[in-house]
């Protein structure tokens, strides 16, 4: 039998070393003849195309475990009824008896799917998405090194600031719906540094007065500082504050398209107080930043493309690898499945215990969570007493 | 005696290495008693805001030279007539024998007036900007390390959008009015790897049927791709193509304030073409990211810091410190002085012959000018033969 891997949703800094993970302890498997990866997704499934990584060298291996965004592609399809006999066809076509999908939420849709279609085919889920918001899962591959990189850029922006105290700079921060990411812009702050003075989260509707006397108040005092907030803030109708720059306005699960809401809170910072203010927005590069990536993160990212195979060959399907954290001090974990049924399509928001609605800033409890994740440290910049 | 520096302008992710440099090296000299340094800049020292620096350990300086933005602060005020009573003042006050400016083409100027001034304090300028814009040196400390962030960036995110092509990504890279940033995107992409299919420059007015033709038909062969754009893009007027967020619109010097012209050409694409486009705009972050820091680049802003105060001990005033190329292969470089009032306020745009109109990319020239100031390589990703 032969095995096909694909990935679906965003690209991470380490979803190459999942593969890398896959592909090395595939080979390890004489049960295993070929290993297949599929252009794109589940759409390279649908189109059987196709691409053979079963030669890639221990060199190339290697390079791919460092390389950051997907080697193989990735897509946005939503998988539908109709596809389901052309994705049996090309599984039994490539006699695919094991069947990986590396994504988030939405592609343990697609991993449910494709279980359910045939006994032929083992199915597992590897788990990957830097927002943080799978179910049944400690944390997800992807969002230590994110988190990583926006608690250093979070951190470099405010020494910037500090230095040329003459704007507000906002840094907006990717994570559709849960606010992971955004809150990890306050990590460096917390452990003794500097860091943004206001934090906005999707999960806390933007109350448009209270922010702008916020930043009346420090501007006052301070001048210059910095503002993170999620690409995907609400207003207090629950709705997006800001509608896509596409004007599709919805990619294929329905979820709406971030625009600009940085340069849409710099301009009212502007327009309403009439101060200096400028957006940062890393954008995509805060998930493909290939110097940022969690050292933890990546060897995770291995370790569950590694146990997704091992439980494919035991037989198990119709599952995703997790996580399991069993101590943060010293940081340990373990790998573990659970049901793909418990986990498609649900979202996992960021509890309340780890922000401080008061101050806008990360709680000890999340500190305690998301320092081992990102490796440990934060970079020990030299700050003189101003 | 006492020595005094300040920073002028924009920071960079290694101004604090010539900082470094200053402070080890006259405390090597028993003729200078204190190392000060004026808080922010130029104002700091007409306020008298002076710090005291001749005590930093080994370790602090260790970390100071690995430090991001401007430790001491920074300023864009441009120094007046009615200053210079205050300055001269400050200066024999506080028995300044030796004053080092660190900044770009405007701190020069500031640069000029004190060593007009007086002849009892000797003035030396040492040169910084991410831009490369100021003339007289073969590059500027900072450029070195931002174009090896903006060509890693672009790299990395041609590597997303390869991965999942279903938008046009615009970059958008710092740099007012030279294109030397903007042209490092493409780096990657000269010595083998991929980047961005367009680069444009401020130095080239935009066209914006022509642009939109090139994208129509990129879109058409490819879907998604990357667009790499100086956030000083100017329309075919000369004037910038956006306007400032900021509503006064010029900072003290003159200096139109960039908007956001990644979203710009965004809503131009998907307004025009309507193809999915989004705006990527690390903004200040490309100034202050510690992660790329180009070895050479720190190495020589550490060399700039002691080679202005050793000439300054010689007895030299009225200068700023130079780098002049040795040889590209292998890279080699040594310091001299040129007179300030040949570089303040001029500057340096980027030579024709480093960018192909044609292909709108580097050209084999830049890639020769530009490779050792980024440290000689660039991250070696696996592509896969897609």
């Amino acid at each position: 039998m032969n095995l096909l891997i694909a990935h679906g949703g965003g690209p991470t800094a380490v979803i190459n070393a999942s593969l890398a993970g896959v592909v090395r302890r595939a080979r390890q498997e004489k049960e295993i003849g070929r290993v297949l990866a599929a252009r794109h997704g589940i759409e390279g499934v649908l189109k059987e195309d196709l691409i053979d990584l079963t030669g890639l060298n221990e060199a190339e291996l290697e390079k791919l475990s460092a390389t950051p965004g997907s080697a193989i592609g990735s897509c946005r399809y939503k998988m539908r009824a109709e596809d389901h006999e052309t994705a049996v066809r090309v599984l039994d076509r490539n006699n695919i008896g094991i069947f990986l999908y590396n994504g988030g939420n939405d592609s343990m849709d697609t991993c449910v799917q494709v279980a359910a279609l045939t006994d032929r085919t083992r199915v597992i889920g590897i788990p990957k998405t830097i927002d943080n918001d799978l179910v049944r899962t400690d944390h997800c591959p992807g969002f230590g090194s994110a988190a990583r990189y926006y608690a250093i850029t979070a951190l470099e922006l405010c020494l910037d600031v500090a230095a040329l105290n003459i704007h507000v700079v906002i840094l907006e921060v990717m994570g559709r719906n849960a606010g992971w990411t955004a809150t990890a812009t306050g990590l460096a702050q917390r452990i003794g540094s500097i860091g943004p003075e206001i934090i906005l989260l999707p999960e806390k509707p933007f109350e448009e007065e209270a922010f702008l006397d916020r930043v009346r108040d420090l501007w006052t005092r301070q001048r210059g500082f910095v503002v993170a907030v999620s690409e995907g803030l609400a207003g207090m109708d629950g709705n997006p504050l800001v509608s896509a720059v596409d004007r599709s306005g919805a990619d294929a699960f329905g979820h709406a398209l971030p625009g600009n809401v940085s340069h849409y809170l710099a301009q009212l910072i502007t327009s309403r107080l009439g101060y200096r203010a400028r957006s940062e927005k890393p954008g995509l590069v805060g998930r493909v930043s290939a110097a940022c990536v969690s050292p933890i993160d990546r060897k995770e990212a291995y370790g569950v493309g590694v146990y997704a195979v091992s439980s494919a060959l035991h037989g198990a399907s119709g599952s995703m690898v997790s996580i399991r954290r069993i101590s943060s001090l010293p940081y340990a974990s373990e790998f573990e499945l659970v049901p793909l049924s418990e986990v498609a399509n649900l979202e996992r928001k960021m509890p309340d215990e780890y922000y401080n609605a008061e101050s806008g800033k990360p709680t000890s409890g999340f500190v305690d969570y998301c320092m081992p994740l990102i490796g440990g440290d934060l970079p020990d910049y030299l700050i003189l007493d101003r």
